[in-house]
């Protein structure tokens, strides 16, 4: 058995890959000590329950994302260039990050209150992805689209890859991510504007 | 207790209805048998586990879907017009039935046998919407796409309104289908066909 100096950080990236490979309800505690030669008590010390496990993954994922989000629409440039860098960066992470696949299936094992506190950052993330969508219709760089519908379309796009994405497959994350902005940029581009 | 005599449908339907509201996992047979006034041995006359409940309504709804799909498929129009009936079948389907948001979110509750059954026939529904794809492009509807990519965009969006569209919102059903089919057709749109 180790001693304490486990880092937060260490423990969910280990607690992911477990979750990942076997889903939430088949992981237990006990998997999880294993992994870093721990007996159950032990582990204790860094988490007092599966679920607050789990609550830490969703909200040191959003949180996260939220952080990167904010920086990225605070940037000197178009809305729709900054539309573009956004949704790169979440088609990334959904491809990238294996605490994505967990984020989008093992909600309904959070608390009522966890489940609560991610669901408000949640819509967060799709406020701040419409008000853009919106800043770039304002722009005149979009045609006028239903906002709310489109940004739902984008997530649920990127929270799909999750399901069929593989690194292994024919197209690369670079390509995936420059087919699906050409995609959504010519299903948004206004109307007037010439084809290039 | 009532007798025999109750059909697969209504059980399924109400089985839906409660596993919708609760989550299959804080779903017992014993709520299902309530619905119904039977005891849980009734029941059992029509359903041997609550895994099979799960996989009977896995089952119903793709092998549906799947000859819905079929038709539509057959039918005489040209590829592009073909899609939008497959996508607005499929988006409606999403938004319409309960059984949607059980099947994009409890497949890890089926076993492993029931499991991959069901993703054959997924497959099925991803080769055939793909298929459809590369056919516009073959007869000039659509630019070259990523078929495969595209399909699953599709899907993603789709699936995805389970998480969020509600009859009650501001956009009705028949607005979103059509907000969504204007959004994947601009995207899919050859180079040299004039805005209209």
């Amino acid at each position: 058995m180790r001693g304490r100096g486990l880092k937060q950080e260490e423990l969910l990236q280990t607690a992911i890959r477990v979750i990942r490979q076997h889903g939430y309800r088949d992981t237990s505690l006990q998997d999880i000590a294993n992994e870093f030669q721990f007996t159950k008590p032990a582990l204790y010390y860094y988490i007092r329950s599966k679920e607050e496990l789990l609550y830490k993954i969703y909200d040191e994922t959003i949180t996260q994302a939220l952080e990167t989000l904010h920086t990225l629409i605070a940037e000197a440039a178009p809305p729709a260039e900054r539309l573009r860098r956004v949704v790169s960066y979440f088609f990334e992470l959904c491809m990238r990050e294996d605490a994505m696949a967990i984020f989008f299936s093992e909600k309904s094992n959070l608390t009522p209150e966890h489940f609560e506190a991610i669901t408000a950052k949640e819509r967060e993330v799709v406020h701040l992805i419409r008000q853009l969508i919106e800043d770039g219709i304002q722009a005149g760089e979009w045609r006028l689209v239903d906002a709310t519908a489109i940004t739902f379309a984008i997530l649920g796009m990127g929270a799909w890859t999750v399901h069929w994405f593989s690194p292994d497959g024919p197209l690369g994350q670079a390509e995936l991510i420059e087919v699906y902005w050409d995609f959504i940029q010519r299903g948004m581009r206004p109307q007037n504007e010439g084809q290039h």
